[in-house]
């Protein structure tokens, strides 16, 4: 593929090296700092460049504007923020070109929930617990993965919240309950535990990310999805299945 | 429910103490010895005992001469050994009468097993390993579980094939291998992991059995809902489902 | 051996089972409340009952009474609760029997405990973490397991603290703190994990106790080493030691 | 520091990347390949360079013929093969210099052998089993470490052997067995777990390394440490002891 870099960040620098190692070639680049020096061509419209595919891991204030121009060129889009602007302004650019957006480019992750939900329709009686692992630089807490999948249990479970902190409860933990805890230390891996328990019983769903190159990987896979797809607005849940 | 014990070993001895806790009723045992004493009314067919379901955790010499007479009684089997001759004689049975047949009770397995079947269907470029953990006093190895585990991963991966022994092979992993390791120590309690590793990512299942109360607890589990059920052959993927 | 059994309760009664399993034989009892029916004769006084041993899993209104007599009995002690006064108490006695007295039988608990302290005098530059898992019935948080390895981690760790909730902190990690976390849900055995983490290397000790079993077992290792003891006072730190 | 690198391949290429980050200096490098082109200047022997400590990452035809000029530079030797010889060696030059060698340059996996020798003097009675997990591209198993730990382990225990695959033993597990399982697959990072089981009660240690960089940190550390020292020889043993 002939790919398009949208932003030159760690995400993208790291999405061009393992491109060009798989054979592919970064046409350019879009910068929102003109001034700066980057090994690739710069462009400044998405066309322009003429690529296959344009990759962004950028900032809502370099794509936003960027999506105001027409688009014919297959989109990846990773941005994080602005969520529901930047997805209102990709679901109109998918009527002219196939548009991919996850705010979590990780398969794996996606591959997690997934997994997550099939078990949620099944252990209804379990209880449930989250616990995150993340190095000891990582400010917030829990991380933004954990949230997603606790997101995708409270939505089915009725009536189910999270508690952070046990030690300030001195009561038996109710079945709506759904812990969280957060372990920091060292460089210890980006690391998510579901945990369902019953009586005698223990099901556990475990992903481990072990670099930033997940993200890449993710988002170079679905571009090489997305350009045998026509026009539409794509995510992980519908990628792999229509065409 | 009014519950008539097929077999009296181990396992249907804590069922009995189980549903006796849920508020259940025992009303008889149909023994393979006549002699035995047991705290029960013996039976010598299933329908004599007129209960509302019938738990089987015997032997086929026990059991497969029971199907020859006339049942209405609905029937919960989880006899091993001779499954196609059990299955056979289950079929027939199941024109009269609500029928539940699985080699293995767990609920927990069963759901591990579905689990693990979406998983398969999404990463197809994971290398997979299987890990079982058991007491010191098995002597089997691997568990019949990942045996189970094993088959659904081969039938989701044409070629694939299980390695036991890595010491022994000094080259590189191939794909299609699935490596299968077996620990035992002290009375450690069952564990079945699943592990799918590709690039910077690893994905894990696991189920963990803390006792024996997970085989009588899906039987009794299965009983309840399975009368409730019209006359047919049901086994877990369809007994939640299909009323 | 010989045992007298001070106290009758749960864990008195697994002692009972598990003694007389190993060949041991249990000579009586002495309980607080003398009408009660139990399968051993009952004592008043603990030398009273002639047995090489006396085990007690008892409460302080039971054993600081006894222990104002006088007492010839070799002494293996688990009550929780007034442990300055126990102790004490103890201490006096131990001029004429050995004693044994530890607040938590389990025998690999002081194990890891003692490993533990072997990691912490070697990983001074690494964060440490501490996650233990029970089942939901449980009230308090962390465990009285837990709290035991933090007063380790903190006798060896000036200045270092508890953090029991990342969720509300919006801060990077400091060194000096040691996150605990807890988990609950259905039936989990008591699992204590100890996590240190530095750049690109994790060191991990985990306990996990399957039964309240292992308290008992604990009790009687630690009977069967006292007997050959010479008077004194002893815990897991010089029984095995000194003879 | 200023540090003398011997060999340059991918070890001592990240020892030279860790040691500049953390301010040290680079004084030059000693190649086996004279033509080779680096970024530091090349020396033929190893006190020309005048540094205040040189890290090898070679080879034993690299550091045998240096070490027969006399040496007045601390050494920080990681050397794998041709161990006697190298040791051998290395003795001698200790009169003159203070030397560290060790074959596995970790500290997390020295630590961890410490900790394993101290659970072993404690747990006697508990089965004991090892697993590890690597990449999908490592050929030999069990890795290099393993083996070194189950050394230290049949070390501790007379008579035991190791096991590598219960599929094809029917039998149950004998007490003098330790059983050896290898996992590959993906990228997976470096584990290694350590399980001692008996009845009821599980003690596990596990060391992961995140990534090649702990063996460049240990060799710093050991540097580090090293240049306080007076002539003699040091391994991990004695080097944070005497001084």
């Amino acid at each position: 593929m002939k790919i398009l870099l949208i932003g030159y960040g760690t995400m993208n620098r790291i999405t061009a090296r393992l491109a060009e190692e798989e054979g592919h070639e970064i046409t350019g680049v879009i910068l929102r700092d003109k001034e700066r020096d980057v090994p690739y061509a710069a462009f400044e419209s998405i066309d322009a460049a003429d690529a296959d595919v344009a990759i962004d891991f950028s900032h809502p204030d370099l794509i936003l504007p960027l999506l105001e121009d027409e688009v014919k060129t297959p989109l990846v889009i990773a941005t994080t923020g602005e969520k529901e602007k930047i997805i209102d302004s990709l679901k109109k650019k998918s009527t002219d070109t196939p548009v991919f957006f996850s705010a979590n480019m990780s398969y794996g992750v996606h591959v997690m929930n997934e997994v997550l939900k099939k078990a949620l329709s099944m252990l209804d009686e379990f209880d449930l617990e989250m616990v995150e692992r993340h190095h000891n630089r990582k400010v917030d807490a829990p991380s933004g993965t954990l949230v997603k999948l606790l997101d995708t249990a409270m939505d089915h479970r009725d009536g189910s919240y999270p508690v952070y902190d046990r030690s300030s409860v001195h009561e038996k933990r109710k079945p709506e309950e759904i812990g969280v805890s957060a372990i920091r230390g060292g460089s210890i891996v980006g690391t998510h535990d579901v945990i369902f328990a019953k009586d005698d019983e223990v099901i556990e769903i475990r992903h481990q990310a072990q670099s930033k190159e997940i993200f890449s990987n993710g988002a170079l896979k679905a571009a090489n999805e997305l350009i045998k797809h026509s026009d539409g607005f794509y995510d992980y849940n519908n990628l792999f299945e229509e065409r």
